[in-house]
């Protein structure tokens, strides 16, 4: 199952560059099926650190998982407006089943409001059963034409959360709430720094009165949306007849929210960190965190390497490092290549030499630093440097992201900061045409509305337009 | 969302008591979509446990996890014989996608063999390559005619595991092995007596060249099958090309296990220990082990009351009890009857008198016994009893299996057993037609050829033929 692919430099061809990584990190692979991918153990075991932290992030603040149907009724679809309109396009549709045509074909999710509302509007009576906080881990399908593995795969993996409350500011402050929590996980667990805002009009969810997001950065200077987390509003409280009883009696229309990330995220976290080497993870979601690879000449020495290879993997554990040796036969330097292109945090070499020195070899990751340590002392030392590599590559990403962010107040200087692949921060009245404009005129988006620039006054760097909030524009994934 | 369905008596409506009590414990309903379930807060968390508990077991044998497609192509199914025609009937099928009519109709997968093997073989070049242990989490479709909540739906939650090897042998001691895995996690988690197997060729996995399994008797004394291991031979390593190149450089074909368990043994979870009163669940797969319920009468002793319940909550989080406060209005019977449908293994009451006396109140679900104890020894007795309701649970129902469960040597003995609802063993001479026969006389099929009886020599039951093993019969689900 090892690969050996070249790794195509970052400044030769950066797409190619991050298929390349993929593909030598042995993370996931083009299927039979055209637009859908298959996760490999290396990739997967991302998503599983994934899972695991941010499920007990979501069950620390009430939120409890549920399952609901792959399959929604083709109608069901229709009754949001805005949302039909958003999704019919790309959906998969089971006409047959079991040997025969269905009276109603069934659509394959590509997300779950419709299914899940119809439901909820059985499960809620008074205002005693809200607020609702449900979360499901699901297979979602999206019938995407250009496809890139992680990136945009017609099938991926997600959560969505889906929420009902009684008042529209209690829903509001929830969506904000998770997208506080989608804030630190992307900082403090993947270790991408993000802007949290708000999407424009016109690249809000379909169905949303408001889309929160965070967005990050790429080392091509492109935008990636990491999440999103949406005020529904009443408008699909309205289309699904999700009701409550008020302590007065008296009916009124629930308030909603939904919110996910998917393994999009894993894309978007290979190419904040990794370099022509390879892979490079932060130790939060390496399920490998330090690799020991036992070296060896002569038979005889096997032995006593393995015996303190085991010892030090023993102490990594004692010391909350998830560590591993590499006990495969193959030559030392095949051995370290392979878990460079893998991306494992630390690498800690131990040979006959070594151990007559008193001493082990330890490489970082994410610098390339290599050092000798005093064998008593390389666990606590690899145990820190968890928390160094996590921070480096938290710093080093936040750096080149500001380095490459620019505010501008003329359309030229607009114009060329895009050009060169910059975060461009600038005036926009508000107006969804010249947000279209500037689209076609550049290719560039509003990636958001950063909550921290959302009340500032100027003129439209595009029509000159009074505005009244700065925005963040950007070619993106 | 709570539910108040009085509980059909098992006496009464067998079929209508285990409806009622995934009910009333809020654990699942029927879906919009015809066959498809949603599985609640409180079904899912019993899932949650489950996967926890068994993907800790693979990884500790080395199994990795990995994603494949949702989506195969129709005709990779029809590459194995039997498998094509074991699965053809009853698949969903996508014809459109993207507002387009496809090429080639995908099917959704019923289960993945085809399309990992496809892959598999594109990843295994050599000896070196091999064993390959991979196991899915995910979500499949069978399009079933008549369904029942957990038991048999359209789709079901699994895990799917698929592992090549170089041997016969070691493959098939691979499947045997995860079937230790599947009896040791069915006795010792869910406290499901299980009787280990194999499957005579008619109930045989369509493909495999032997299905091993592990049955159960249900309180009415139908059999449940929950779990299968296939050795699959080489017929699907023939129909996908799965080879590899042996230590003398010669090409050979490999051999392959797949094996699974499902939602459906959560339904075997509730039709094991589930009582009149509602679920009853073995404190290992509770997501809630002690519920600490704090009753009071006049506002002023709500203080008093509640310190003492988040004191014990700290104590039985202390001693490794998953504890939970009951915090919710209400009146306290509606509670105790609220968390009794719920299965929750222990109950504590703590009231101003209880606390005056120094005392709290404990009560098993098991057994509905209460006591009264010194309240310094709560979390200690709770921590006891998880281990002790665990056990009991299991005793209780291995001697219902024991008193339900004959042995058979004529016709006549064979059809009043099956009748009253045994499980029958007797002698099989292996003839496929007499098998059929069996069934259409009695609906009894063969549950399993029980490693325990597969060499013993008599004759058939049912034709007189000679026969070398004696067989579990029963009706089954």
């Amino acid at each position: 199952m090892a690969s050996n692919t070249r790794i195509t430099p970052r400044a030769e061809d950066y797409s190619q560059w991050y298929l390349d990584v993929i593909s030598a990190a042995d993370m996931a692979e083009h299927s039979p099926v055209k637009g859908c991918m298959i996760i490999k153990p290396h990739g997967y075991a991302i998503w599983e650190m994934i899972q695991k932290d941010l499920d007990a992030r979501f069950k620390a603040i009430g939120v409890e998982n549920a399952y609901f149907p792959l399959f929604i009724p083709q109608s069901f679809l229709s009754r949001e407006a805005e949302h039909v309109e958003g999704f019919a396009p790309e959906v998969a549709v089971v006409t047959h089943a079991g040997g025969k045509k269905l009276d109603e074909p069934l659509v394959v999710r590509p997300t779950s409001e419709t299914i899940m509302y119809e439901v909820f509007s059985g499960w809620i009576h008074s205002y005693r059963d809200l607020p609702l906080l449900i979360n499901q881990w699901a297979n979602v399908v999206r019938w995407e034409m250009r496809t890139r593995l992680f990136l945009r795969t017609t099938e991926f993996l997600w959560q969505e959360g889906h929420t009902v409350h009684a008042t529209h500011d209690e829903a509001d402050a929830f969506a904000r709430k998770m997208l506080d929590i989608y804030v630190d996980f992307a900082e403090n667990v993947m270790a991408v720094p993000v802007i949290p805002g708000q999407k424009s009009d016109s690249e809000r969810f379909a169905g949303a009165l408001r889309t929160y997001c965070v967005e990050a950065m790429m080392q091509d200077g492109k935008a990636l949306q990491f999440g999103t987390s949406h005020n529904l509003g009443q408008n699909f409280a309205k289309a699904f007849n999700v009701k409550f009883s008020d302590e007065n009696n008296v009916e009124q229309l629930a308030w909603q929210t939904s919110w996910g990330v998917s393994t999009r995220m894993i894309g978007g976290l290979i190419m904040t960190h990794s370099d022509d080497q390879g892979l490079v993870l932060p130790p939060k979601v390496a399920s490998v965190q330090a690799i020991i690879i036992p070296l060896w000449f002569k038979d005889e020495e096997r032995a006593p390497v393995m015996e303190k290879a085991n010892a030090l993997l023993a102490e990594l554990q004692a010391a909350g490092v998830r560590g591993k040796i590499d006990t495969r036969d193959g030559r030392p330097g095949e051995k370290i290549f392979h878990w460079e292109k893998k991306g494992i945090p630390v690498r800690v070499e131990i040979g006959p030499k070594d151990i007559a020195a008193g001493e082990v070899v330890i490489a970082r990751r994410d610098t390339s630093e290599k050092s000798r340590v005093a064998i008593g002392d390389a666990a606590a030392i690899v145990s820190d440097l968890m928390v160094t590599i996590q921070k480096n590559l938290f710093d080093r990403a936040l750096a080149h992201r500001e380095s490459n962010s620019v505010g501008v107040s003329t359309w030229d200087e607009f114009v060329t900061a895009i050009e060169v692949g910059k975060f461009v921060t600038a005036h926009w009245s508000g107006d969804a045409d010249d947000e279209k404009k500037i689209k076609e005129a550049t290719n560039a988006t509003i990636r958001c509305i950063p909550f921290s620039e959302a009340s500032s006054s100027g003129t439209c760097v595009f029509s000159g337009k009074p505005s009244n909030q700065r925005v963040v524009f950007a070619r993106s994934y």
